[in-house]
């Protein structure tokens, strides 16, 4: 599939100079048009508020779910751009690309998720408009985190461009996805463990593997990190892991279910720091801590306790979660990520399989699990019916019938990931958008003016391998002189 | 101006030894008197605050202030001291000096716009107190903004003394520019697109003009970043453009008016990212981005909606101002900087005339506009009155004329900011201040002890040109020999 | 003490493959079975809310306890991570350590803290549970910050064994001390001058003092920062600094405390960052300023307000207290820190005596004072009663008498401090802990895989001192010759 004649010239077009400015122009403009035909503030956010409270009966402004939300929703914010953003900076010459084009596709991604997520669950039917408020934002910035858990599978492999079509594509298939499991099936998961983990961690591995680079070890040399970088990969992990209880309790029931959440993951939060350390102690001759596991691997148990966090997971219950996560993904990096890029052709930069896509599972199954568990005696006659929404054409449900549920979420959420990141992937295997070659990957200096350091590190011209291979050497010697 | 006989002795003296520890003293100790003669607590802030809820009918301590405002209040500080103190670490040896000086300005600064802004805004005529609560924090740091931007400016090429003055005197104007356009002329201007970003940009332009140096480029092996100094700014750039929208909603109304200005200026950026990223890669010859672009036009358009965020600006209203603010501020760095530096002799280090005073002056004239089309129809009728303020004196005010009001107060900021910069530059320019000689700029070696890495740059020693110049060259010959 | 053949054999055993994992999994295991038996959500997080709400007429979310403090529970949760895990990155090499293993001994220190303070603080004596709500997550945060400021005193010379150990032994006299410090002696902390800074402070200082390595001048080529250490360092200052009015008003009193104490807060800080510049420049010869003040001492301010900031402090009172600050503690640095390594034998990697033990004592000395000064004129007479809670067993106390009392727990916080750092200094002095050779403090390639970056620093092989200081040569050499 366009592979054919790479054998003989690997000219690669990596200028972007007419692709992502077409691509960014045409979409914000398609975006303008859209958000005027179809998006509105809704009634909390509108000059109305004032009518809307008196006839509401509302007495202080603190009831608008502004003051409810708000807080979370920056921390959640901060996740997206700086969490993801940093957490992919652990590469040595990949730290533009890793924040930049996260900032660049979270941005393009949250506008098309408000317009996608509107349309399926804040469309007001007496006028046709989607009616957005602080829920919708967090909600977008959620749809978001899906693509962005899929960037880190490709990280360094692709272009801009496709990371683009990546996230138009994936907010969409997020966005129906959503729809199914939580709105058709009924499943709760305020943590997103299904919907956003397993969904995006899916996704980018099954885009990863049709994009599959046999010659990858061509940029071997680029494909570690730096103490540095390691560093800035830090700044990362901790604002993911501190701000995971604003995360997981962003948009559940006010008042005890955000509260719940909260608690329930921090707790399983720091159980699995603590299980990371030991793994990856363990697993090391010399008993040395391996950065990219205290990076990825403690922020596991956030996302298995995504699903059941507004449950009454009780604080042990969050604790064993984490616990099993923190050793699990910890041994994903270092047995089942190797084991799956030689076997099953899979590269992942990050290892979102480990972080995203089992954990995620983990927290579905646990999810399903606890609420096949409760009952009215822990939860109240009340709490229970609060905490799944046994309302309206759900009433009958009983709390075992809703773990049935959960589990078919799920599967909803694996279906639409693999399927969907095949789909994906093929488009993206066009040789048109401008994606590096082998031996440019990891490479900043593809699509960003670097200044000159002492590290630079040259791209590699692009005519065929022959002439590549030599230049490589070149390219090493005047290095070693400019050095010396 | 002080100028005559740098042909001959160049001998700054950059010693700060006294100079420095007296002004932070004795304007410290100024402080400590005049809060001592000023300023007080606020009622929601006093222990008689449990009295004031029996008297005001007050039945929850969540109608306090606080609550409505701190963790926005919490953002913009973040803004201030992390947001604009890392966005200046662009430069390869001059992080310490953006983020170091960055914190002494600002932590003077709040102080002092405590006093000014409340002897104009917050002034007990029965006790003639200050009464402070966190509206007045999140102000003192609005205040304060309107300095660090003007640092931007003259970032690397001034001392910690002479920028201690400029914020002296920049807090001053500020607070009576505030003054006039938000209390006189009754403009609103919630995020601050005039009476922050226009004033600060206009004002930091015009002390840049006054400094002028021509033989800047003795500098110039300094004056560019590091890959790690761009990571570090990018820091910067994402806490700024993430909690913008807190910024440009801190002090609006409770409830709809918090609300509304927070999703318009999430919705700006968004739009504004994708149009920097665009235009960076479209003017440069092979496609490829500037992480200069990136770190600063993509925040033009939460500059640029900061008047009109209150207002209803609609969604795509938003995403308008942020589209077209991205491609404006992108093309002020690739052409206007150039020409202003040439044809203008201003030297703006960190493009703040394409970040703050430009897109500030597109909010000014956004919020006219929006002002001016505002109708009951729209807004309903208590809507339009509650957010214009159309109350007391200003009861007979139609948006029409609100408009044109609006336009007056971006006049006043312009005029303040031109202005005043022009005569506190020419305080600065007084050869006592321990500004750094041209061929120093941008060298942290100057001000602070800086660790011998190996990339260290010893500063030149400064006695007379020809001098300076032939150990400019041993200096760059021992460099070569110790990395030999 | 263990001490005896270290002439002949310096055989140190740093590999923790065993012992790291085992103390992580015990104690994690331990964990799960203590919640398990004692923890529980509070009603405030519990399903049962809503029939909470019904009972108690509730009649908003609101006013769960979630919303008044969750904002700051996220801002003390930054500091801890971020803030004491950044702050500690300023040495050259030891940046995985400072953030890594402060990572690690927080999540476990939260853990274990919710159990101790729960047994002393929040035990339902009804079904014998610990309820659990925020207020008890940030209780615990806090317990750990006195545990990370110990650390801070050894950073570099421990292994994560000893840390953990630390801090299991660090939490458990945190609870008792501030059991009687808060509960039987009834003085008020609000923000932890005496209970958190000076008991942590003293901690710290003692473990050192027990655990001195006379021979610490091998590892000298480590012990000092790099260029980009020291910015990473600023971003743990800043976030300290810019959240520490969350920290000391997190848990104050709803409304009027928690706004008074934030703006205390606030104002102590602004101040302390003046006189730290100027006192940094008035000591170096050449009035240049020194990043290792700039980083510390511009938060000591905040530390001593602690105690104060939920009184009637008044705002020029703070600043008093940060400007004194300010002083002191960077004076602390110039003179004290040389001179308690040299005459106390306490050797205080990040100076934790300047930053904390010495601004604790000042900030519960200041809240004495200001407690005895206290007046029903100034606070009014339910407002007294409420700031010092003087109901119950404690409603006949005037302000003079707590004065005193508060004067008593600072005695309380230190006798703690000392005495148990000095037990569990003994304890760590074992030698079966892991920690590092002199010649290989500071070196985070003991306990880490390191990238092998150009900078590298191999460690030193561990015989005997003849065998390594012959191959400390070497290595010098081979990295001469990598490098040429």
């Amino acid at each position: 599939m366009g592979n054919c004649c790479d054998m003989f010239v690997q000219q690669k077009n990596t200028n972007l100079r007419l692709r992502l400015p077409a691509v960014a122009f045409v979409w914000e403009i398609a975006m303008i048009i859209l958000f005027g035909v179809f998006i509105r503030y809704n009634e909390e956010a509108d000059t109305h508020w004032v009518e809307f409270k008196k006839v509401h009966n509302i007495t202080s402004d603190s009831e608008n779910d502004f003051y409810f939300r708000y807080p979370s929703f920056q921390d959640v914010h901060v996740m997206i751009f700086v969490g993801f953003g940093f957490l992919m900076t652990f590469l040595k010459r990949y730290s533009f690309g890793a924040v930049g084009f996260n900032f660049l596709v979270a941005a393009f991604g949250i506008q098309w998720a408000l317009l996608m997520q509107g349309w399926f669950h804040s469309l007001d039917y007496t006028d046709g408009k989607i009616k957005i408020g602080v829920e919708n934002l967090i909600n977008a910035d959620f749809c978001v985190a899906g693509c962005l858990i899929a960037y880190g599978a490709v990280l360094g492999k692709v272009s801009p461009v496709q990371l683009l079509l990546m996230t138009l594509f994936g907010v969409t298939l997020f966005a129906v996805e959503e729809y199914i499991i939580l709105n058709l099936i009924h499943a709760k998961d305020a943590g997103g463990s299904m919907v956003i983990h397993t969904f995006g961690g899916y996704y980018g591995l099954s885009v990863s593997w049709v994009l599959y680079r046999p010659n990858l070890d061509q940029s071997k040399r680029l494909q570690c990190s730096a103490y540095h970088s390691d560093v800035f990969a830090m700044v990362g992990t901790l604002f993911l892991w501190m701000f995971w209880p604003s995360f997981n309790s962003a948009i559940t029931d006010h008042g005890d279910g955000q509260h719940r959440a909260a608690i329930n993951t921090y707790l399983a939060l720091a159980s699995t720091v603590l299980t990371t350390f030991a793994m990856s102690s363990l697993f090391e001759k010399k008993g040395k801590l391996d950065m990219v596991h205290i990076q990825n691997s403690t922020l596991a148990g956030g996302v298995a306790v995504g699903t059941a966090a507004e449950f009454m997971l009780t604080p042990y219950g969050s604790l064993i979660v984490g616990f099993c996560c923190g050793i699990l993904s910890t041994l994903g990096y270092i047995f089942i990520t190797p084991f799956i890029e030689r076997k099953l052709r899979i590269q992942d930069t990050c290892g979102i399989h480990n972080l995203h896509a089992m954990p995620g599972v983990i927290g579905g199954i646990v999810g399903a699990i606890t609420a096949a568990a409760a009952s009215k005696e822990v939860y109240g006659e009340e709490g229970l019916i609060n905490t799944f929404d046994f309302v309206g054409p759900f009433k009958d449900r009983t709390p075992r019938i809703q773990g049935g549920y959960q589990a078919a979420g799920l599967c909803v959420a694996i279906a639409f990931g693999v399927g969907g990141g095949i789909l994906v992937g093929m488009i993206l295997k066009l040789p048109i958008w401008g994606d590096p070659a082998d031996e440019n990957c990891f490479n900043d200096e593809i699509y960003w003016e670097v200044p000159e350091d002492e590290e630079s590190i040259p791209p590699v011209l692009e005519y065929n391998n022959h002439i590549m291979n030599k230049h490589q050497g070149m390219s090493a010697s005047n290095f070693s002189v400019e050095q010396s």
